[in-house]
């Protein structure tokens, strides 16, 4: 619908950030609102993320989740009751403190009616875990109540300051999952489990390695007792959490008195977990995959799969082209194929080829009346942007292989360059060194914030986790030269 | 994971209005939250909405539409672009005027900070129409970038004085098609073509028979040329408006200043539709269909469409009991019918019976030792409580075919029900009379709001539509005695 750019993108050598925003909105993703910090999420964009929302819902119900809604408006004291909740998200949001516009005496549109003020103000959720606890206090009086599996598809609200299409939004989409447990045990599973849900989406569905881990105090979700993440690594170098799962202990159950009788019977408060992605996750895709010429999809969420494109001199030509593509057509949605025939006559096919490129597209197929004598087609793939010519016989199971081929290897891809861009790193000379080139830097710390805070001041560099399946050698402090457990992760961050 | 209450429901003939509370409560569909007006929808409630949104999305996909997301907040000022629209939606609704809390300076909780205030208020979307106009305009230049044809799946807030759930709550979800013509032919048939697409998911998904008609001016959306409504009559005889499509001419146009080049050459102004359907779905759904034991839902849009529960005195007959079940449930799977079998060891058969009819899950299976011997099973229809014995003997298919019976019965039991209570009148006396009862009254009416308004005050009726396939016969209004064009439908209503 909108008129399509095929201007040349900025080249990743020569802007990076710049690349990522003129790709965002050139490939008809998403562009700014008039409300400051909020995007609109364009048609193309939406269906990505769809295509997202049903991969991981059916993986949330497989793991025995529900949906439910609850109310988009906390009131303002929910936030308070959790100290360490509030510090992380009272400051930066949405008030809403009256409920009524009246029109202006001047005459000139409407203004706030001061006689509707709310006696409480309410905060547009950032998160919901107050709002949620609250109505859980309702819903739990034993442990046969237990597990409550809860999840919700939502809006959430941060006044940030500093915004970037689907990276850092006001106003973003995500999920975000609340359980409630009897036992620590099984909330620390829980979390555990979540996070294994996402990497295998992030990896499966989107074809992006994931590290997983566990963040630092410092880092840690503001309520919890322990964060696990998922961490991405950009073609930067620079690192994307890309999805977290939090451990909460009992400390909403004590802000909102959650308690429940335990088999025991005795009175004891409910365990917690939280956990979300958020269409973040489309910056961590576009990021991952896409060049100079566009979008690269991976073809599990591509809103269009294959498109074939017709070349034809005249109607007696298009017209046995479309003999030929109709039963191909069925044959591929058939096979779960999302296709698109392009004979659209108003377009010429150079065009048609920027403009599916720039939309990442995973494969392109081009029919000529020279393919039709040799019953061949010309196939290209998105990823590599080779072309090459293959028999119209079995044309639909050549293509649902190279589809498969195109994900395994646009994921191989990005693993190579994430294994490359890894470094084991043991003197502070070594690691200022090496932060700058971008990349994941292995190396020991000594476990305190002290330490860490240091490091990313001098440095801007992050400990982004502490992975869960690394190496557990214990060493010296890169900075400190103090004991340490184990290598963690550094790298500056998006 | 709630308690549930079997206490008996309070009885239609009782209270209706407390009936259907009571029934929102105890069936688990919804519950009132600690925000004034807002509701928390619960699992049970939620996967019911997600199976009317799936619904409803499939059908806007097949009809060409697409998926997208605009913000939540309105800039205050867009509002008053529009002159009916601001009258008709500024007047009660959230205004966000500040970003930021800080800490109370008495050390009790967090306050608004007074310097972090908007410089232009907020508002949470009530409905999307200025913000996607604003957005529209960046989108269109040209006859050749028409028709748009958007969606958005979203939440929005009416801060309503009187809530009820699911029938007016000031945050509701639903669902808002915005689409932009070139002519207005095209933008009629497409406000047409969408009322058709739900009033054919009403009464094909849903089993709610409805009356697509017009609106008059005076019940006209605020900024529409013309709203097309379908009206439902709940089991008391009241209307439930249960959706809306809008042929908003070019008003928004004008006001977001929205123009293209036809193919004339010459600039024009953008034509419009828009049209959408909530969560107020659940109360059409709830009060059409349930009785005094429960819900009563249709097999298409029930979450657990078949319960299967044994019947047993030891583990050796739950044992042979399992064996027969485990591949019924594999065999109904494949058939596509959702199928829970509960052999819960902890709650008796007749919790189970009753908690099911609360929850109104259309088919039940009893299987016992007497009839594994027989080789036959208990089936009871929740939709007349009627209980049966059939052969094990593809049971499969004969649950297949009850369901689809099921959901062709409740649809004519509510047609009847409507027809049973559709009048038509002549006489102000009889109008009078009849509207007391309750039901639909087909009577003639001169065409002016003053009439329509007079009827309002003097009996609590609306007009509920124009109907558009009703009898075209012209007569006299049955309050002035002055010409009408045909019957319209009076009613009290929701």
């Amino acid at each position: 619908m909108a008129k399509i750019e095929l201007k040349d993108l900025t080249k990743r050598a020569d802007n990076y950030s710049q690349w990522y925003n003129d790709l965002v909105i050139k490939a008809d993703l998403a562009e700014q609102s008039a409300v400051r910090g909020c995007m609109v999420i364009k048609p193309y964009g939406y269906a990505i993320w769809e295509k997202m929302q049903r991969e991981l819902d059916d993986r949330f119900k497989e793991t025995g989740h529900i949906n439910a809604y609850f109310p988009l408006l906390i009131p303002k004291s929910f936030l308070s009751r959790e100290a360490d909740h509030v510090e992380g998200f009272a400051k930066e949001c949405a008030v809403v403190t009256h409920h009524r516009l009246k029109n202006s005496p001047d005459g000139k549109g409407v203004i706030v009616d001061p006689e509707a003020r709310l006696e409480e103000e309410l905060i547009i959720r950032p998160t919901s875990e107050t709002i949620i606890w609250n109505t859980y206090k309702n819903w739990i009086t034993s442990y046969r109540d237990l597990p409550i599996l809860c999840n919700q598809w939502a809006n959430v609200m941060r006044w940030e300051m500093r915004t970037r299409m689907f990276l850092r939004t006001a106003e973003f989409l995500w999920q975000e999952g609340h359980t409630a447990h009897a036992t620590r045990e099984e909330a620390v599973a829980e979390a555990e489990k979540m996070l294994h849900v996402y990497g295998d989406f992030a990896e499966k569905c989107m074809a992006v390695p994931v590290v997983k881990g566990v963040k630092t105090a410092n880092e840690r979700f503001a309520g919890a007792i322990d964060t696990y993440t998922i961490e991405a690594m950009m073609q930067d170098g620079k690192a994307l959490q890309s999805g977290t799962s939090h451990f909460l202990g009992q400390n909403f159950a004590k802000a909102f008195d959650v308690k429940f009788i335990n088999q025991n019977n005795e009175q004891e408060y409910v365990w917690a977990t939280s956990w979300g992605v958020s269409t973040r996750l489309m910056g961590a895709l576009i990021m991952t995959h896409s060049d100079d010429n566009g979008l690269v999809l991976p073809p599990k969420l591509a809103p269009i799969q294959v498109v074939i494109i017709p070349i034809y001199k005249n109607e007696e030509q298009l017209n046995s082209i479309n003999t030929i593509v109709e039963p191909m057509l069925t044959k591929l949605k058939s096979l779960g194929i999302s296709v698109k025939y392009d004979n659209a006559d108003n377009k010429r096919p150079g065009f048609k080829f920027a403009d599916y490129e720039l939309k990442g597209v995973p494969v392109r197929l081009v029919l000529g009346a020279r393919d039709i004598e040799n019953r061949t087609i010309e196939v290209m793939r998105r990823d590599t942007l080779e072309k090459h010519s293959a028999s119209l016989d079995n044309i639909e199971e050549y293509v649902a292989n190279l589809l498969e081929e195109i994900q395994d290897n646009i994921y191989t891809k990005a693993l190579n360059h994430r294994k490359d861009m890894t470094y084991i790193v043991d003197t502070w000379e070594d690691f200022k060194e090496k932060i700058e080139q971008g990349g994941f830097i292995l190396a020991h710390w000594d476990g305190t914030t002290e330490t860490e805070l240091k490091i990313k001041e001098e440095t801007k560099a992050t400990i982004r986790c502490i992975p869960l399946d690394g190496d557990k050698t214990p060493g010296k402090c890169i900075y400190t030269g103090k004991p340490s457990a184990q290598r963690v992760i550094f790298a500056r961050n998006y």
